[in-house]
């Protein structure tokens, strides 16, 4: 469906670094129009004074999740932790609004899986199947009929993306795949807490979760569609004291011999958001900095038979808010780019 | 002069910060074109190759600063060491170009003044005077008609537009004003350097400078202007681990009592780069990231007779390239906001 | 008096910054023999098991403040938050157990001023006036018989040890002095808060508490004793994305000329712990890192009448642990080095 | 030969990190008196006019290396570049000086293999055999009777040790051995270069050499030493915005099953400087920060047969000055902790 007017857009869950983010990018989205962003804490308030950054160009008070009215969206964001939006999507699906969620609660296909991995009984899992996982360089087609969308996570987008071109072609061992990964800490979101205050995140390099991490089950199902087989993976995610940014490398071994840089240009030419790096190349956090960019670059060290793969994202961009809008371009059928034109910061 | 055209612009000095901040800012501007970008170390390299951020948005290679026709521009960005745009800008002037200068070359009205600071002889002392300092919240007029604007530095910025308000209406003593000012890195250029090392400048803080600052006598200049008298201030400069950000923390002994919130924000109601901020708030540098704002907050401590100013900007944007668009937006008949649309990145 | 043996040492509150900072150091300190660590929350846990970095050198659990026999050591610091060590002090006095107080219970010697800033009652008001404020370079005769040391604060050691020369000559106008001070975010403390997050305070620099920070009457009271009349402070402090550091920059109007190196030189000769930096030189707070020095320059810009101090310490050495320790040797008849021999960690 | 006099210790190349490392170290070590430390460009500066950190603790100033008298030293370090101490070392053995190389001239065993990757012509090729490779826990009893030690890469400190308890236990696939290490700017050294500049290595991660590093022969050369046949290696270094410390994750395929953490604690029972951490740790880069610890864990994610090492050094302690301090003090029968027990900092 293409629109010209301009889109109601709720946010539920705005003083979150994704909230923040959605509305860093929907201030200037030309086809946007926020009519609600709430909050349980801040209601009240200006958005704006929590967040002087958005003076000028948000003008809305945080409202009460209670009093939102949200059924006259077009689309509703779930910026929130998860199991909130299990909660209330069922009913603003009824009233005709399409359903973004960032965050985990209808990315696992497997009910079983999900509700292990985080610890809760879903309170809506006859949508998880309606659910379109929100990658949209795998599955654009169904995005653009979804009335649901569940966001990818910052860590599965930056490394589905890297063995996607691999996977597909079948190139590679796909039982022993390993996604060495390192992200700046607002990954780990605008929360008080201990381990991610600047004096201990700074200055420090960690690897956290190595027996299990939650983005696992999520990375894995991706790669087992692609490969069309279960995959196995070893995922080691890593706290690196930056901000913004995750880099993903990615260790395969080669099973038939390819031409690996003609392979990940081929896969992703005409994906405008998918950047296939020239041979040789290391692509930096900060050549995507606050743009939706995926950069990548593909190795073979020595020609031997270990393909490294190099894949970098701003986690709050194209690993969370800058996907969801585009996922929502997809969804209305605006020209995909359409608020996304971000030149990324350098320095 | 309006125009609907595109300009046609020239960078002299692409590999510097503020030249690749000039190439972010301008990729997007939508009346802007840019037809030459110029590098005597790197011509013929792509420009997106050395700065891979620019990657799909600027297609240009560098070329030498010999063969480029830079006569065809509207305008001629300086982008450069001190002591460049002096050797060309009559030659442009002359062909019809206008020119804007980030350097300091035109900057300082008194030429003894000049040499003595940054040890040089001017090479065009007759285009002194004819330059207009370009801080359009004091010389929007002049720069309209200026065929040559001298484009501020980054503290001098920050500091003159803190001081304005109290200046102007003459509450404080102007022979003892004091900014204390702090810098992020990146105000240090892009240049290979032991003391802005990651390894020296990070986890790290330090005055330089204090006996003496070339942006000492700029500040002078401005703050003596809007006194109407000799201004006398001490400038201690300092260096801070962030990468972008100036803060400028002023004080000023009050001599006649006065509503300070109410003066400041008359003094830039109409201004849409200058932001006063609520009674009682502490600006930070991250709520100016990327953006060409200038944000202000002034206090009393103690109800005493100190008056203290606090101003932020990005010095690479409302510090240096963001000020220059806005000066060329000016000069050209253009929105002033035009190309400066950017929400400041937050976190 | 002196002593050869071992004294024993008790911690309460040894899971915040200046806690492991003192076990950091006593850990090595060769008179010193830790008996008791207290914490409330994990009480029972390895202390190494919290803090990996102290794994072979402290052994001993957190132990539950109640069950803790304090009674029978030496000393106790209180690494605590303010409010704490007003409730146990008598009672350890009592016992013959000396008590060095990091947080501010004792700092403030007027009780209304203390109750007003920390917004509390007094628990033990009786004790305020022989607690002895322990800043080594103004009252080491004091310390050495105090049975109760109030160690002074972060800020307020950086600004006492650079206005102290000027003050006790008296060679400034004391009644418009200004602190410009700048902190790493460990000041703030192990606190899990939303403001000090690695992704809220890296890359961004403000100023906060500009009108009234708790160590502003702290420092006043100090300054007044030197100039012996009542001092005018305007103290602005700042949050730094560095996470250990204090500077100062320090501007005070000069009455009489004199030879401001001379006198700098001259008052802390005999300090071990203040390092006077020769004529022109700006002190880096990394070289202080992990010591227990306060390195100063002293300034005249431009020869005029406003006196410029540069003042670093590391805000949890000098700033809290170090001097707590430095007061330890001092009371006990140790040398006031003991344990202190630490080359500041560069890079 | 146990030593109880001071040892003359020359230090050629003064002015890098490797080199204030070790001035940091021994200016407290209790067996060590420096007696010359050269620089070729510094020649006649006070050390601790650069180095204000050292102020109090060296006096010397740098000497130029033609006019220093080494000959006369127990031990010369080289803390140069590549290159410099096969030029000096002939020379120094004649005269009875022991000489530790922080640099690579005698790392690697195989003279085209060295040739190739340093890219000049080896200047002391007879040497190469009878220099020791200074890693303590692999050569110990060869480092007590060498004259000469090569002391091992930071990079190849941290990955060797990691994988040693594996490979001598021969329970993992030596073919494909993966090192997916990162490190701090310092590692780059103390060289004006664009690339570890503030604004240009902060907020940002890389990896960079994936065709090929330096540090891969070295490794290489141990690792096949430890499995007893040629192994395969693939090592991905990456930059991350931290000043020290170096962290490797290390993968392996498990082919023999086996108690890891058994294995792991077994193999370092007696080696004091490298601590096996508790089942299921996470070693941080910060709790080994300034100190010689290198922490190690290891993991077997979800009971597969991926093992996964995690290794943390300070890339200037035990991948450079600490470790040359340790095996000097093994070379003169010295405690091997001598000058060596340092509290790691934190935070």
């Amino acid at each position: 469906m293409a629109t010209t007017r301009k889109l109601k857009i709720g946010i539920v869950g705005g003083t979150g670094y994704t909230g923040v983010e959605l509305l860093r990018l929907l201030a200037l989205h030309p086809n946007a129009e926020l009519t609600a962003i709430t909050s349980r804490g801040e209601a009240g308030m200006l958005v704006a004074d929590m967040f002087p950054s958005l003076r000028g160009y948000i003008d809305l008070p945080f409202v009460d999740p209670a009093s939102a009215d949200l059924g006259h969206c077009d689309v509703v964001f779930f910026a929130t932790p998860n199991g909130i939006a299990m909660q209330q999507t069922r009913d603003l699906l009824e009233k005709g609004v399409r359903v973004i969620d960032l965050a985990a609660d209808f990315r696992i296909k497997d009910l079983a899986t999900w509700e292990k991995w985080y610890g809760m009984t879903h309170a809506c899992p006859e949508l998880i199947n309606e659910a379109v996982y929100g990658l949209p360089e795998i599955s654009r087609a169904n995005i653009q009929t979804a009335r649901l969308v569940a966001n990818p996570g910052c860590y599965p987008t930056a490394v589905q993306l890297g063995f996607l071109p691999l996977l597909k072609a079948g190139v590679v061992d796909s039982d022993h795949l390993i996604a060495d990964a390192k992200s700046g800490v607002s990954g780990a979101g605008r929360k008080a807490e201990v381990h991610t205050l600047f004096a201990e995140a700074g200055d420090n390099f960690k690897a956290y979760g190595v027996s299990g991490h939650r983005h696992l089950p999520e990375i894995r199902q991706g790669l087992s569609a692609m490969a069309g087989k279960q995959a196995g993976l070893t995922f080691v995610p890593h706290l690196t004291p930056l901000i913004r940014g995750i880099h993903a490398t990615l260790y395969a071994r080669l099973t038939t011999p390819c031409d690996l840089q003609a392979l990940f240009e081929q896969t992703y030419r005409d994906e405008h958001f998918v950047d296939v790096l020239p041979q040789g190349a290391h692509p930096e956090t900060r050549s995507v900095r606050a743009s939706n960019q995926c950069r990548i670059a593909v190795h073979q060290p020595q020609g031997g038979d270990t393909v490294v793969v190099l894949s970098v994202i701003d986690n709050l961009v194209k690993g969370a808010a800058g996907q969801a809008i585009q996922n929502m371009n997809i969804m209305f059928g605006l020209p995909e780019r359409s608020g996304l034109e971000v030149v990324p910061l350098l320095p």
